[in-house]
């Protein structure tokens, strides 16, 4: 295994892009990692695109190759491959790219995602993210996405306290964080007077406990560790990037609100690039709902369970905290680009160790990423290091 | 690089399943693989399934974690990644199961596809398999799949004098293959007068020149040659399987009736395999429509540009000729379930290598699938062998 070095990086923006096609959101992407790396793009040897519902959104399946035509890699015959893993669409492809070159099938590959969801309306967009959950045994009984997470909200306040303000404070952090992010969607901040009166979407969560729809994309470039030194003098590598399987459905789970998926990739991530939960500088993690943040806290090992209210009440992953979770403003402010986000989860860990972060540059040496599917029923969680 | 065997295949029946849900028909393939390879399930390390329009067809996005779910993988937290590229989504997840097994990553892989088509209408049908074209060029002005194959057609006509003749007797040859194949949609032979006199679907393409919409799931364990000898004695090695892509829309291409995609894969693979187009025993070749797999001998290097008619009209890629393409039926006749094709024709080529295919039995030792995603933006060629 070979290490892997991330040497170029690139977002659009977050948000209702309805000036924007499809198209337009993932050149912009690619473009910038392009520009980022130095790269011309002839020189890149695969492609992995996370995307979880073009076919829904704009019936337009195929999108790999799509994409790999508009980059004008289809001349070069770039093998380019679609996955999907709901909102872990952008964490798959990162890790299929991250395999690709650390086995040595490839030098230069470039990992991305991309989502265009407001094409559609809300309705119709709620109904397609909640496809992450089991069409069967969830959604038909009218369990979407909200109301599993507030189910798992509910059971979290009833065993271990947490309150209603643990999960506002969340979200407030990753308001207040987005303020300092040019690419985020949501640049102001909120007060917990606003978050703890705003409506409820399925109760107790409220309108500020819920990511938005949002259109965007990411990419970034991989490359083995000889390659990415002819590229940049700033490398930061790609440790480890692990995948784990939960139940799809809530319901089957032993414990709703451990996410077991999560467990057991983040043990593998630790354990593949050598590193303890609490080494960790900085994390960007899956915030669809503020209770999926906090229970991450837990199951990645940066508290004990039960306690992730108290990294919370402590201010611990604040941006001046001990381990500033989400600088990017998350999922909740920066915005939920479906496929996009565990690349831009990625963009935004690359950035901060490198030291580009801008107002939001936090010091850091060691990030990880955890990136979700539905309910936890996939997902990967990703260690990046600069030495 | 490691080398990687096939050690089990399963295969649902092909067709119009109505009394059959999508999560019935991949517990059939993966049921049947498992059993073929005498595994419990608990070793396999990681699954990869190709599946086209799950989103469209069913509302169900998340899938890789659904049917890890339901193959009790879930609770053992078995990374599942669903890959997609049209109807060449099966050779995608075949391709990744090989990587992940050649690399060193996993020993062993599970690679499956499926599709469950006919839950919706054959209108809808038709507009969801179109979204492999490019939605915006060539779908919204009319060109959906059986126009651009019958624009290749025509095209191959006039430059070569291929006829009408040519296109029905590979249809004519799938169909007569297929009554052999137990799992096939159409047991049945057709004549050259059925075939010419059939209606026309896009002209110069007939009903007959067209593969039909199937439902069906596809299954084969992958491991690596020391992990497979401890499982079978019957071992068939995927030798290369190799990916390649061209402009999505046909009108970008230079040559519309050249794919460059499969000449480009089928270069790799045969160097990577180490063997030339002469030396190919067997092949399941992509014939979505007759011209698909006209071209493909062409593209293929199994004749030269231009010259596919002869293939036909010499009977040599008869189940009795010197390179009997699809014994199985091909798409043409046994079916094509879309994201499970590119599957199913690695079952094949590993059955009829193992000397286990029945009636329809060849000699072979060395076998080439191709598989292709929507008129070729995608392709992935395979080669297996017996030594």
């Amino acid at each position: 295994m070979r290490r892997v070095a991330i040497i170029g990086v690139g977002q659009s923006h977050f948000g209702e892009l309805w000036d924007l096609s499809f198209r337009d959101i993932f050149l912009s992407a690619g473009v910038e990692a392009l520009e980022d790396s130095g790269l011309e793009g002839k020189e890149i040897e695969a492609m992995f695109v996370g995307n979880m519902s073009s076919g829904r959104y704009l019936a337009q399946e195929h999108i790999a190759a799509l994409i790999a035509d508009y980059a004008g890699l289809a001349e070069l015959n770039v093998p380019a491959t679609r996955v999907e893993g709901a909102d872990a669409s952008g964490g798959l492809a990162l890790r299929q790219a991250f395999m690709a070159v650390a086995s040595g099938m490839h030098d230069i590959v470039i990992a991305a995602g991309v989502e265009k969801v407001t094409d559609v309306g809300s309705d119709a967009a709620m109904d397609i993210l909640s496809s992450s959950a089991d069409r069967e045994w969830e959604w038909f009984v009218g369990a979407n996405l909200p109301s599993l997470y507030a189910m798992m909200a509910r059971m979290h306040m009833e065993k271990f306290g947490t309150g209603s303000e643990d999960l506002a404070g969340i979200s407030i952090k990753n308001h207040r964080n987005a303020t300092l992010n040019p690419k985020a969607q949501f640049r102001r901040e909120i007060s917990m007077d606003v978050a703890l009166n705003s409506p409820f979407v399925a109760e107790p969560l409220r309108l500020f406990d819920c990511s938005p729809i949002s259109d965007g994309a990411a990419a970034v470039i991989l490359a083995d560790e000889t390659t990415a030194k002819e590229y940049t003098d700033k490398l930061v590598y790609l440790a480890a990037c692990s995948q784990a399987s939960d139940y799809l459905s809530l319901q089957n789970r032993t414990d709703p609100i451990t996410m077991s998926a999560v467990v057991q990739a983040s043990k593998i991530a630790y354990r593949q690039a050598n590193v303890s939960p609490d080494e960790i500088d900085i994390a960007e993690i899956h915030d669809s709902f503020t209770i999926a943040e906090l229970i991450a806290y837990e199951d990645l090992g940066f508290v004990e369970k039960g306690k992730g209210k108290e990294m919370v009440r402590e201010g611990r992953t604040e941006i001046s905290g001990e381990l500033p979770v989400n600088t990017s403003g998350g999922l909740k402010a920066c915005g939920h680009a479906i496929g996009a986000t565990g690349i831009r989860q990625a963009v935004e860990i690359a950035l901060q160790l490198r030291g580009d972060a801008g107002k939001r540059q936090v010091e850091a040496e060691k990030g990880l990423a955890l990136n979700i599917g539905g309910t936890g029923a996939t997902a990967v969680v990703s260690i990046f290091e600069v030495a």
